[in-house]
Formats: C-alpha cells, sequence, structure tokens
C-alpha cells in the first residue's frame, strides 16, 4: 500500500526544482534498487509492484514504462574543498565536462568512468543534473559508485596544471590519440553536444588530442558523439 | 503550404508498417536534410517551417521538439546477393548486430562504422528498424553512407569464416582486446543489449575478445552499453 500523499511526493521528484528542494531523487528498476540498497546511499523509501500494486507504480513511475522496483534516494553532500584538495594530490585520472546537456550522455559517461577506473567526473555548472531520471537510469547503477563534481572547471583545470598534471582536451586540430603517449594522471575535458570545448577551457588544455577517422583523410562523419568520444578516449588512457 | 492529405500522409511515417508499405522514412533537421538532398538517395518531399508555418510542422514532424526542416526520403533497395558476394570478396572489415533493440544505440553504432570506416553493418532480422525516426536522427546522417544489411547472420559469418577471415566477438571469458593483434578484415560481432551475442553467432566466433575494465580486476559496472562497447572496439581496430 502507498497513501495519496507518497504517490505526489515521489511524483514531485520528476521536477528537477524538487529534488533540489528535497535533497532526494529517484532510480527505478530491481537492478538498480538493489544497488542502491547496498550502496551506504540514504534510501529513503522503496516501493515495489508487489506490494503497492500496479496501478500505484504506474502513477509514481518516472519513466513510459514502470519497472517492478522503485526506490527515493538521499543526495550525498557535495564534496568539501578538502576533499577534492586530497583528491587532486593523490593524482588521480580525472574527467571535466564543459555544458554536456544531455541527460542519457551524462549518464553513460559516469558509466563510462566506471568501467575505466577515471577517480571523478568534474562538470560546469551548465552541465545537465546528474540526478535527472534519464541520467540516473543511464549510469546503471554507476552513480552510486563515481562521484560526479558540478564546480567551477577552469579553476579545476588550473589546480591539475599547478600540481603539474596534464590537461588533455580533444580538437580537430590536435595531436592523433593512438600516437601519444597519454599519462596515468590528468584531466581529460570533454566539450558540449553542439560547440565542443569553450574558449574558457580550451586555453586551459596543456595536451590536445584528436581521435581520428578511417582513414584518417576521410569525409564523412564529421563528429562523434560526446559519450562515444569519451570512451575512446578513456579506453586508450588504460590500455 | 502543405496540404492536409500531405500532413496525414507524413505524419503515418511514424509507423513501421506504414514505413515498410510505402518504402518511404523521415529525416529532420537542418542538417540531415541538407545531407539527405546531396545524398543520391531519392527525396520524395521536403518541408520547411519557413514555407508552411510552425503549426503544420508540428504536425508533420516524429520529433518531440520539430526542427525547421523534415524530408521524406525513399529507402534504397536492400542489396542483390551479388552485392554481398562482392563486399565479402574485397575482404572488408564488418559489423555484425545480433539482437540490437534499442533504436539510439542502432544510429549511434551507425555513425560509429561511418566514423571509423566500417564497410558494413550486418544485422539479425530482429535487429531494431534502421528507419526508426529514433534510430535515422541518432545517425547524424550516417544512414546515407553506410549500408545496413538485414540477413542471417550465422550465415554471414560462415561466408567471413569460409574466405578465411576471423569472426571476432566480445565476451566476459574472450582475450584482452589491448593485447591481440587485430585484423584488418573480418567481421566483429555485438550483442544485444540484454543477452549479449546469441549461442547460434557465439558458435561462429573464431577469436573472443574482452575489453577489461580498469583496474583489470574491479569489480564496479558489469559491463558496457553495446554502442560504447562497438565504438571502443572500433577504435582499437583502427588504431
Amino acid at each position: 500500500m502507498i497513501s495519496k500523499a507518497d504517490i505526489k511526493r515521489v511524483r514531485a521528484l520528476g521536477s528537477k526544482k524538487q529534488r533540489e528542494h528535497s535533497g532526494l531523487f529517484v532510480v527505478e528498476g530491481e537492478k538498480l534498487v538493489a544497488e542502491a540498497l547496498r550502496s551506504g546511499f540514504e534510501v529513503e523509501a522503496v516501493y515495489y509492484t508487489d506490494d503497492i500494486g500496479e496501478e500505484a507504480m504506474g502513477r509514481i513511475s518516472l519513466l513510459s514504462s514502470p519497472s517492478p522496483a522503485l526506490a527515493v534516494v538521499r543526495m550525498p553532500a557535495p564534496p568539501s574543498s578538502s576533499e577534492i584538495d586530497a583528491l587532486i594530490a593523490s593524482r588521480p585520472l580525472c574527467l571535466a565536462l564543459d555544458s554536456v546537456r544531455d541527460p542519457g550522455n551524462l549518464g553513460t559517461i559516469v558509466r563510462i568512468a566506471d568501467w575505466f577506473g577515471i577517480d571523478a567526473v568534474f562538470a560546469s555548472r551548465d552541465t545537465v543534473e546528474l540526478y535527472n531520471p534519464k541520467t540516473v537510469q543511464a549510469t546503471m547503477g554507476a552513480v552510486f559508485r563515481r562521484k560526479v563534481i558540478y564546480c567551477d572547471l577552469p579553476r579545476v583545470a588550473e589546480r591539475f596544471a599547478s600540481e603539474s598534471m596534464p590537461v588533455y582536451g580533444t580538437f580537430l586540430d590536435g595531436r592523433d590519440i593512438y600516437s601519444e603517449t597519454l599519462s596515468p594522471e590528468g584531466l581529460i575535458v570533454m566539450g558540449s553536444e553542439s560547440n565542443g570545448i569553450g574558449e574558457d577551457m580550451a586555453q586551459k588544455v596543456t595536451s590536445r588530442l584528436y581521435i581520428p577517422p578511417y582513414p584518417r583523410d576521410s569525409a564523412g562523419s564529421e563528429s562523434l558523439n560526446v559519450a562515444i568520444a569519451t570512451a575512446v578516449t578513456c579506453a586508450l588512457f588504460r590500455k
């Protein structure tokens, strides 16, 4: 059973404003709910179709086809500046997302970061919200394992550079990524879907890379999707 | 101006049945429409918001937010068996998709195939339809440059093997893809989102590969999305 008030409370979490106000977000699907429960995140409520019935699940679900389980989860506190200092001092390999706008792309990138052992994902403040239901679902659970840190991205890039770590970015006039020696530490900047890396961040990049098409001189597609480019880049860094 | 009959005709192409019956599909967006016009594909009609008005465009568009241009395009005839013979005789590098179900994944894979110079994409007959609007849009124009051939996939794999070309597939117990010598010709089999490569196709694979996570022994994410895995695989083949 679920009360009318609870139905209203869960449904409200479809809105970004309400998520920010309450500090709560929704995950759906048996696998994701199980991961939430194991994750160390604070789980406020769990609903199963078996308990509340299909109609009620249809009403609280934020997906077009509801799944048999849904959890309401509390967002973790953002890392403190001393935690960020400690992260950078550990000489990590991190991603920096400059204005990524598509929820599915962000979720897929967090999943990629998880697979390839990327220590954290920094995101510009205009990057799409991590707790958007589409983003959360696209992470396939990686949202519980990888930190996404919204911040002043150029400042973070400066921090990496001041610790003598490289700041990578992909550009059409960059050097062939297959021929470069790629460092196990540093920051990899990925640009937005429509505009690539913005001018402010481009100035912070110390190593310009390029994922060439095949054959090298082919016209054809003019770009790769940002999540695809992230995957190829991370795979080559972790080779 | 656009007639009521034309509005009805275009909208009907949102249905797979109607696309198959008419042999027509829809592309939207100025860039994609321009590519359609240059592509050599037969373009039956083009509509611009400037000509027909926003309201009419809203009615014919199959997207949630209509763009300023829409074209109705005729599907090319599927390749004949002698064309497929000639393709295989040219010792190409091709993809084989075994039951890929998500329209966005298929479109993204065609875009990846275009970028990495994959000669053709073979698809099992239960793979999602290429001319689904979501798929077409996700190809970003690659639908006009790369062939997707629906076929009996195990038979195609046999053809590659009988010409002494390798048939690759990724499996959890495969060999580390980073350490393998990858052939510039052959077939790369990618499995479905939920079940991976099916038993029938798994039997045809002559070289089992694995994209390892980082660090190699990490738990974490249990899989990569099929489009992401395709991108990483193609990038390593084209290194």
